[in-house]
C-alpha cells in the first residue's frame, strides 16, 4: 500500500474512495455521468468577480468565462475532459475560471459534439470551426491558447495539428492537463500506475475510445495525437500527474513534440492524479500547478 | 538539409563547423581536447563583478564561483561536461558564473576525478565526497541544489541516486542540462539526430563510455541513471535541446523519474544543441534558458 506525503491528496483520495458505487450498484448510464459531471461542476465556487454567458463560435455552442482582470484581445479556447462522451463547459466551469483568472484571459469553453452520439471527427471538427470563428471574429492567434484536460487535451493537441492541416495560423501555445493522447491505450503506466490512479482504468478508456471512434482507426494522428506529424506547431506544456494510468501519454507526446523540434514543458506533479487542477479548493498542488500554468500563458501572449 | 527559424543557432552551426579538422587532421589526444576546453573557458567573459577561487571541500579540489547579489547560505554544487574524460571547473567557468547569477547562490564547480586515468566510480565518489564536505561545513541541504551538463548532468543524477544510498540528505532540487545518462547509447535520437547534432555522435560516446567505465557495467544505475530507482530524490528540472543525439537520455530520464514520483519538468528547447547554454554571449535562447534555470532554484532554495 503506497502512502502519501501530501496529506492532501490523501483527503481527495479518501473523497474519491467515499464516491464509488458500492459493488451492486449498476454502472451509471451515459446520462447519469454526464449529469453527475454538470452537477459537479455547478456546485464549485468560480473567483470573485468572475461571470460567464453563452456565446456561439463557427456554429458551436460555448461558454464564454470572464475573470476579473482579464488583459483585452486575450482567449483561450477551452477543451473540457470527459473521455470525449461526457463532460461540457459547465461541469468544467470551475476549474477553467481558475485557469483563466491564473492567464489573466477570457476563456472560451467549446460545447463539442460526443460520443456515441457523434463520433469522431465531430469533436475535432467543432473545436476546429470554433478556433476559425474566434479568428473570423477578429482575434489575434498570438493570443489565442488553446487548452483542455483529459481528453480535451487530446483534442487540444489534434487541433494544433489540424490547423497546420488546413493551413490556418497557430495558437501562441497549447496547454493540456493529463492529456489523453493515445486512444490504443499502449502506455507501460496503464500497467504501471493501475493499482494507485483512482480515476482512470484501461477497461473504461477503451470503452469510451470504442463509443468515440465507433469503429475508425484509433491511430488517426486527430484521435491520437501521439501518432502525429507536429512540426511547426504551437509550444506545448503538459501538466500531468505521476499517479496516472495516462502518465505515459504525457511522457511520450513529450517525446513526439521534442523529436518534431516543438518548444515543449512537461511538468510532472508527484502523488497527483488525473486532472489535480479540479481540486483547486482543497489542494495547494492544484493552485501551484494552475498558478505556473497561468505565467506560461502570460509569456505566451502576444502584448 | 533542415533550415533554421533561430538565426543565432544557424551562427553557432555555422562557428562549429568551422573550428572542424580537416579530414586528414589527426584526431585531438585527450591532453589536446582537455586543454582546448579549458582554453576556451579562460577565454570566455564572466559576468561583471564575478570572481573565483580555489576550494577543497571533503578532499576534492573545486572552484568557488560567486557571482554579485549571491544570498548567504545558498549554493550550488556543479558538475562539468566532459564526457567524464575531459572539462574541468576552468572550461565551464562562464556558464556555471552565468546559471550562479540566475539562481542568486555560490557555485561549487568540482574537479572530479576523469577517465581514462581514474575509472568509475571515482568521479561519483569525488562527486559525493564534495557534496558531503559541504555538509559538514555547515551548509543546509534545502538551501543546495546539485546541478551538472552532459556527462556531469549524468552525474549530478548519480549523485542524488547515491546519497539516497548512503543516507544523506537530498539537496533542494537537482537542475541538468543535456544529460549524458545513459552509458549504453540505447535512445532513438542517437539515430534520428544524427544528421543534426553538430557536436556528439554516439561512436564518440561509446568510446568515452569504454574510457570511463574500463570495462565495467553500462547498466549501473551510477554510471547510467535512467537504470536507477529514485523514489524519494529530489525534484529535477531538466533542460535540452531538440537537436540533440542525447535527447532521448532526457526523455527517459524524465519517464524513470515520474514512474518514481519525482517532481520533475523537462524542458526541451527547439533548434537547440547540446548544452547550448554555453553559448549565452551570442544566443538568446541560452539566456532565457539559464534565467528560467534560475527562477526554478530560486523557488527550490529554502528561504
Amino acid at each position: 500500500m503506497t502512502s502519501w506525503n501530501d496529506p492532501e491528496i490523501a483527503g481527495v483520495r479518501a473523497l474519491l474512495a467515499a464516491r464509488q458505487p458500492g459493488p451492486d450498484a449498476p454502472p451509471p448510464t451515459v446520462a447519469e455521468r454526464r449529469a453527475a459531471m454538470d452537477a459537479a461542476g455547478e456546485m464549485g465556487a468560480l473567483p470573485t468577480g468572475c461571470f460567464h454567458e453563452p456565446v456561439t463560435l463557427g456554429g458551436v455552442r460555448c461558454e464564454r468565462v470572464v475573470p476579473q482582470g482579464a488583459v483585452a484581445g486575450r482567449a483561450i479556447l477551452y477543451l473540457h475532459g470527459g473521455a470525449y462522451t461526457a463532460g461540457s463547459p459547465r461541469s468544467h466551469r470551475p476549474m477553467v475560471a481558475r485557469i483563466a483568472e491564473a492567464a489573466r484571459s477570457v476563456a472560451i469553453a467549446a460545447d463539442y459534439r460526443l460520443g456515441h452520439e457523434h463520433r469522431f471527427p465531430a469533436a475535432v471538427e467543432d473545436a476546429v470551426a470554433a478556433y476559425r470563428g474566434l479568428l473570423e471574429g477578429g482575434a489575434d492567434p498570438r493570443r489565442l491558447i488553446v487548452a483542455g484536460d483529459s481528453a480535451g487535451g487530446g483534442l487540444a493537441l489534434a487541433l494544433a495539428l489540424a490547423l497546420k492541416g488546413e493551413g490556418l495560423p497557430q495558437p501562441a501555445g497549447v496547454f493540456v492537463i493529463s492529456p489523453w493522447a493515445d486512444l490504443t491505450q499502449s502506455g507501460a503506466s496503464y500497467r504501471t500506475k493501475a493499482e494507485t490512479d483512482p480515476m482512470i482504468s484501461k477497461a473504461g478508456l477503451d470503452q469510451n475510445a470504442l463509443m468515440y471512434l465507433g469503429g475508425l482507426d484509433a491511430r488517426d494522428p486527430l484521435a491520437s495525437p501521439v501518432f502525429g506529424a507536429f512540426e511547426g506547431v504551437a509550444p506545448v506544456l503538459i501538466q500531468t500527474g505521476s499517479e496516472e494510468t495516462l502518465l505515459s501519454d504525457s511522457i511520450t507526446m513529450a517525446d513526439v513534440l521534442a523529436h518534431a523540434r516543438v518548444e515543449v514543458r512537461l511538468e510532472v506533479w508527484p502523488e497527483m492524479i488525473h486532472v489535480f487542477h479540479a481540486w483547486g479548493g482543497g489542494l495547494q498542488a492544484a493552485r501551484r500547478a494552475i498558478r505556473l500554468a497561468g505565467a506560461w500563458m502570460e509569456d505566451r501572449f502576444a502584448p
